[in-house]
């Protein structure tokens, strides 16, 4: 890779949707700027942070992190397609007139109204397929050898080198989820080499629902750091909402097809079809999703083995197909078709998301004789979608004790030969209905430490309701935190860094670098004021906890002006060994108190 | 131990000062019980949750709880002390005079009014002591092999053997901080073989303080599930504060004497002595303080090791005594003077709760010389501790990386030969300030796991401002979900029951119980009534998340049905085998797909 550089956004942007004061000033050292490398042309947006000169009048480097919200759109116009360029230089697709509008794809009331309650307005793209007999994933381009513009766009933004990402995609143990019909996505990667990702899950229900609400909460999620967005609509509108969240999403957005099937057959599931299954995932494939949920490891054999469990099946789409199993007495018609939907992805570049359809709901139930029998079946399809190329996750529980979490993380990855793992949480109890972010938190980071790529965040809600715009930003900022815990843990390159910057600014009192290096500098300044509100105390060498009186890290500040040169510090260090022998000496001969009779200069 | 029995309080308890509906209203299947020893005559309260009828017409007996919250009390007048009875008939302590009150004892604003800003006015009890030439501690009856009644409350709470209470109190590996001038508090013990308990940090501080609001969070606290509560006063009023809170708690209570103690040199570190500290120790032993932290490790040596630390000394107490050592170049005196300190505590029976002053405050400086140096020094002072049959815990941090979070619970294990570690968090990343309970959740859950015994809450304002009520609760929920994934993770006995009976709930939609079983029910119920708020959907047999028309319980639950019986499980393990064993030879033919011809039964 050819030389990168920096380049900054000509206006800082102004968090595009809010006009909340507090959000705005405590924001307001984040600005776009660009990593771009200029041989290929190629540039990734990051947020700078802009950072206060220390108190010994050193000044600090703008910090750069990771950036997920995309350069911001009006939500009735959507994104600039701004990869269609690279798919369409690639002279391996073709635009059709594709699969005809259905107002059955919106649901009943659709049919009723002859509309969605709110019809995509902004451009209409022409879906593209592959031209017939070629394959156009970049697991495809991977093997064959060859750097994408996507590859590329993934090395820049995770600060690798291209090569590591060509040959991780190749092997299955990453994917770049693109579809060809989603060009305003910009280019991410899921694998355990990389950075740990989290997915947001939005959506309406039969019980509630707004398209203009969920697109809210896409911006929301992806402002927050939501790395794609699962769209799990189960109401009225499927089509529509999706579409324009596609529209409006520069993250790769992924769904659950059985979902809007059910809803064709109206939430019978005896009364699906393979038939009217494909419709839909061919449907949902010339709108852009990224990368489908199938649950296709859901075996008719498997079902019995839940029977006893505390709380039998909890994944929707498990659930939905173990009735149609047994209502038919047939095999899985996910699983007896794969190859077919294996041939559909392949078109468009749609990932797998194979789902764990019989994940414990319960910790009692956790890492049961269900739950590996599906877990050896999705490694099989594991490998049959690489046949076709295809890029394969693996979607993973759910409810574990925190002592079996790492074993679902390390057989996994040895079962299916390395391909990421997408896990849900895990929760690492069920006692906490109202705060299983934070059950969910501990388990996803344990399980992220070991391999897990992408964790699925869980709000608050859990259990309980569907997440509304709180309950969004609480996930994702907690599954932040559970990423980024378990990147610090793997010792990812550079993961530190953001840590000790923070460190850095606190010690120093730089309140305001305190909060804009925070994952939420909103809360964390809010927080700070509550008790300290004037802005004085945003410059104070002191902070509520203590007082002005006295102040720990000013001792730590004297301690440092006067110990901290390379000098004193060795001699300290011989001192210290000298000292300790003594001490030890102490120690044995019990007898009376060693005061070390240390030069170290006095302080009034 | 003889039998025991479960006796009824008389009348439902009404969750004393709170008159909210909804908290009434979703707490209202909780009451008062209590597990009584019929030989003793002593009885624990626990709290009952009543649980509905299941589906199948099966009642679910009510469950049974651990209770920190105590009888309850009208803060102005104190809880009984009910101890005082087992104290006197040991007949190896003393009433005596006391020290006499110091207006200074409650800092400049007292001596000025000439009275606290609101005085103590219920019973001032009178001190005791230990008679001259004994020990009253749990340490020497245990050792002694006497079984106290503090020990039998302890198994009864515990549901163990009493032998395991006295044999691991006798050997240091577990504490039972109760000082004989706190009859009012409900013994409980922190070791690692018993369940991990919680610590919720209290207090005012000069930039905010009032000692009704430091009552009411202890009342909150202990209501929501703190085992203890630790009094960090540093403003006004510190002595009078401490006397409230203490009058009304039902558990241990714990302190930083030096805090209080540089209230009185005006917060000038400098101008602290031995004096002064012995002085307001012996203050606090009167008073009924339980435990107290001792920063007796941060030598004089080891302060030059924190000099290039990114967060350099971030424990107050920690800073304190490197500033007192740093300007008198002498040894901590805590350190000089630690048998007198072992020969107070033993008097009163208070215990050490040994403070770790050169804890990480980021994580770039985990695991570094300085902390390790330290524990090296608090292992010893352990073992002199015990000498004087003096309990002891040991603190430990802080910020750590998650992957190195292990090294420290087995470190200090091993060093200090088992004495009960006490940790804050520990935080596994730094950049989250706003939502530090959830860094340190993570790290709590891990260290706990491999033997931590207590942990200290971390609240969301950590870093950033002293704790509200909600975030006490925050906090103190937090760490109950830390603490009891935990002892799930450690198989502890029977820890299991309740995420069993809540998953239970869950299953078979009994929503009321569901909530009542969980960590808060108030927050459960709320948040579920926020999508579907009306009464009838307390009993609904679905949740907003899926809708009225599709529910994967009800799938499961016709599985059940089906296939829940020993003999269908029997005959579906054998099919399963066979089934499994063709689907091999289909995968390794390559061939086409299997279908089975199970006879499943059908349904509509």
């Amino acid at each position: 890779m050819s030389t990168t550089e920096i380049q900054h956004s000509p206006a800082q942007d102004e968090a595009p949707g809010t006009t909340e004061r507090a959000e705005t000033q405590s924001l307001k050292s984040h600005s776009l700027a660009y990593i771009a490398d200029d041989t290929t042309g190629i540039r990734v947006p990051v947020t700078e942070i802009a950072l206060e000169i220390s108190p010994n009048g050193e000044p600090n480097a703008p910090f750069r992190v990771y950036r997920t919200e995309g350069p911001g759109s009006d939500p009735v116009v959507g994104l600039e397609p701004f990869r269609a360029p690279w798919i369409e230089a690639r002279k391996d697709t073709e635009p059709y007139s594709g699969r005809e509008r259905n107002l059955l794809d919106d649901g009943k009331s659709a049919v009723r109204r002859g509309a969605a309650s709110a019809e995509w307005k902004g451009t209409q793209p022409v879906p593209r397929r592959a031209v017939e007999g070629t394959t156009v994933t970049q697991m495809r381009y991977a093997k064959q050898g060859i750097i994408t513009p996507e590859m590329q766009f993934v090395a820049l933004r995770e600060n690798c080198d291209v090569e590591l990402v060509r040959s991780e995609v190749a092997a299955g143990r990453a994917i770049i989820p693109n579809n060809i019909n989603h060009p305003e996505s910009e280019p991410m990667i899921i694998g355990k080499a990389f950075l740990v990702k989290i997915n947001a899950n939005i959506g309406n229900s039969a019980v509630t629902s707004s398209i203009a609400e969920e697109v809210d909460k896409l911006q929301w999620a992806t402002k927050w750091g939501a790395d794609t967005v699962m769209d799990l609509s189960t109401g009225d509108d499927i089509h529509t909402t999706r579409e324009w969240l596609i529209r409006n999403a520069p993250v790769p957005i992924g769904t659950v097809p059985i979902y809007q099937a059910l809803e064709k057959v109206n939430g019978e599931a005896n009364a699906l079809t393979w038939e009217i299954y494909r419709d839909t995932v061919i449907e949902q494939c010339e709108q852009g999703v990224d990368y489908m949920t199938v649950h296709a490891g859901v075996l008719l054999r498997y079902v019995p083995l839940t029977a006893n469990r505390v709380t039998g099946i909890v994944s929707r789409g498990g659930a939905i197909m173990a009735g149609w199993c047994l209502a038919h007495h047939q095999e899985n018609f996910l699983y007896t078709h794969f190859d077919e939907l294996c041939e559909i992805f392949a078109k468009y570049d749609v990932a797998f998301s194979l789902g764990d359809g019989l994940r414990p709901g319960a910790t009692a139930d956790a890492n049961d004789a269900a739950q590996f029998a599906e877990l050896d079946t999705l490694a099989e399809l594991t490998k049959r979608a690489w046949e076709y190329d295809v890029q394969v996750m693996v979607e993973g529980p759910g409810h574990i004790p925190f002592h079996l979490v790492r074993e679902n993380v390390e057989r996994q990855q040895e079962l299916c030969q390395g391909a990421p793992f997408y896990t849900l949480g895990p929760l690492v109890t069920d006692i906490a209905p109202g705060y299983d972010h934070i059950t969910s938190a501990i388990g996803a980071t344990e399980i992220a430490r070991y391999g897990t790529a992408m964790l699925c965040y869980v709000t608050p809600k859990e259990h309980l309701g569907l997440p509304n715009k709180d309950d969004v930003k609480t996930g994702v900022i907690t599954y932040k935190i559970a990423a980024h815990a378990a990147d610090l843990a793997k010792g990812h390159p550079g993961a530190h860094e953001r840590d000790d910057a923070l460190s850095k600014a606190r010690f120093e009192f730089r309140w305001r670098d305190q909060f804009a290096l925070s994952l939420d500098p909103v809360t964390a300044e809010s927080f700070h004021d509550e008790t300290l509100p004037a802005e004085p105390a945003k410059t104070a060498h002191f902070c509520s906890m203590c007082g002005p009186k006295f102040c720990s890290m000013r001792i730590s500040q004297d301690i440092r002006d006067e110990y901290g040169s390379a000098e004193s510090q060795a001699a300290l260090a011989e001192m210290a060994a000298g000292m300790r022998e003594k001490s030890q000496e102490f120690l044995a001969s019990g007898g009376k108190v060693y005061l070390p009779e240390l030069s170290v200069g006095g302080r009034a």
